[in-house]
């Protein structure tokens, strides 16, 4: 057994409230006092109760990092990064996927906002007035929706596709389809608010799409049936699934159809035709997601809104269009 | 802000520590009381603080999950059958990545095990030596290593190694590339040995690999200059990594070199050619691993070892030897 604040308190000959605040309120024990129980702690090897320090502080030292889906690769890097640049700062990050589903979503944000100081929510499928109601327990940022009043770090992701549909019109293809994501996807609605303003493309909307290979693979036909030459897909996943299940019909990427992704996934890189798509900028989302919370954690929550930008990173499942 | 145990206690017309034992041992509280509390509480929006009730009760009900490296697709099966599983029963899992560094994942069990009930410990990086050294404080459960004495899930890739060897060799393969994982990996201990006690094979042994697609694409050249005809990657990123190396190399995958993974993620499935592999049944590891953990934290820990089976997957990455 580990070393309880009651060993610790038997060894130094002092009450355990004594030893609770020489790690919560060491200014409150007097210097001779604190020394000794200090020493005897790191004998021992007692480590203070979090749980017990975050009752007398108010603070637990933990963030709460809440995502839709661990399986999509767009998240470990943003996850990653947070991590990392939380623990520099003496903060753990843990995660809890939602599995899509709006209703795990709200339980897994109720259960996490009495445990940690703050909550980092990437990509929620809540809707907003939901994220509104919720919001008074502990400070949150948002990440990738806009949420009125609330801190928020925005890639944006309406110019990743502004990009990716300028490239293929120059590639001289015409009528463009979008493969929207799910039904609460802010990335989603931006993408097909972009792409509905833009002059001289014949823009197709298919979906909602599932956000995996499985969702690609399932709409590859009716893309074909769209008669669409070029393709912007709600995220690498569905880019890939789709190029499988096009070549599965004899439809070859990009001698047929040109397609282009979203988010830049390792496996993109890898895949044959190497993937165009659009590079979002999760690591750094994930930094300053984790700065923005720290801020609202130590002052209060200012509704700071940050749009990081985004690019286009053409490799090889785009071309031009036959003629 | 949310309501605190004191509003309700002001509002009920009683004293915080009833409102506490209401939420932690109901029975100690009288029925008229008790009602009352609960009414105020639900009116007030109250939910009991999880931190506080962990001191009275000694239960947080929530598990942590530590793995080696979220971005890697092995995991997020494994995670998500944990998570759904102990969701069924009332225990939220939070996950923490250690990025492939068994300094952090040290630190991380030591703040872990003082915010949860249990922790599954997945693929660690850290010696038995410095396992067993940390188990005292909060029951363990071990997944992909052998750690004596402790509740322990194995899948076993040694038969998933033979099975894939077996295959190799049937379709005429006799000089065979086994490429190593990481340092600290108990897998890869297991496919050297099975591999090595093999008859009838002119093995190579190549690494320790980083178990990422890049790691299969630095060793691409050394696989070539092995003579190697077959190949047993450590896992299926290292496949894809190796099968790109060597197809910029201008060697085909199989008709030069066929190649084995192991995890069967789902882009091996969309990989061209689709990848031959051994398939962990990482679900099953998961759920099976939550039901230990919760058993080790209602009764103590027994040293049980669950050795889960694997299976190999024939695909296209595999052919007939050259002859």
């Amino acid at each position: 057994m580990a070393a309880t604040i009651r060993d610790v308190a038997q060894a130094s000959g002092v009450h355990v409230s004594t030893v609770s605040r020489t790690f919560s309120a060491p200014h409150l024990v007097n210097a001779e006092t604190r020394t000794r129980v200090l020493a005897v702690a790191e004998n021992l090897g007692y480590r203070p109760n979090r749980a017990a320090r975050a009752l007398t502080t108010g603070r637990t030292h933990n963030l709460g990092l809440i995502v839709a889906d661990i399986s999509n690769p767009f998240f470990p890097p943003l996850i990653k990064a947070a991590q990392a640049h939380a623990r520099a700062r003496d903060y753990h990050v843990f995660v809890a996927d939602t599995d899509e589903d709006p209703q795990v979503e709200e339980e897994l944000i109720q259960t996490l906002t009495k445990q940690v100081d703050g909550v980092l929510l990437c990509s929620p499928r809540l809707s907003n007035r939901a994220i509104e109601r919720l919001r008074a327990d502990v400070p949150f940022v948002v990440v990738n929706r806009r949420v009125k009043g609330m801190p928020t770090i925005l890639m944006d992701v309406g110019q990743g596709a502004r990009l990716a549909i300028e490239h293929l019109t120059r590639l001289g293809h015409r009528r463009i389809a979008l493969l929207s994501g799910p039904g609460g996807s802010w990335t989603s609605g931006e993408m097909r608010e972009a792409a509905a303003a833009m002059d001289g493309v014949d823009l197709v909307i298919l979906g909602p799409n599932a956000p995996t290979e499985q969702g690609g693979l399932a709409v590859a036909a009716e893309v074909i049936a769209s008669g669409a030459t070029g393709v912007l897909a709600y995220n690498d996943l569905v880019a890939i699934g789709l190029i499988e299940g096009l070549y599965e019909r004899g439809v070859r990427v990009p001698g047929d159809i040109s397609v282009v992704g979203v988010d830049d996934i390792v496996s993109g890189r890898l895949n044959r035709p190497k993937l165009t798509t659009v590079a979002m900028p999760t690591a750094a989302a994930g930094r300053m997601a984790v700065d923005l919370l720290l801020q609202s954690v130590d002052d209060g929550a200012t509704p700071t809104l940050i749009t990081l930008e985004t690019g286009l990173v053409v490799r090889e499942s785009t071309g031009e269009a036959r003629s």
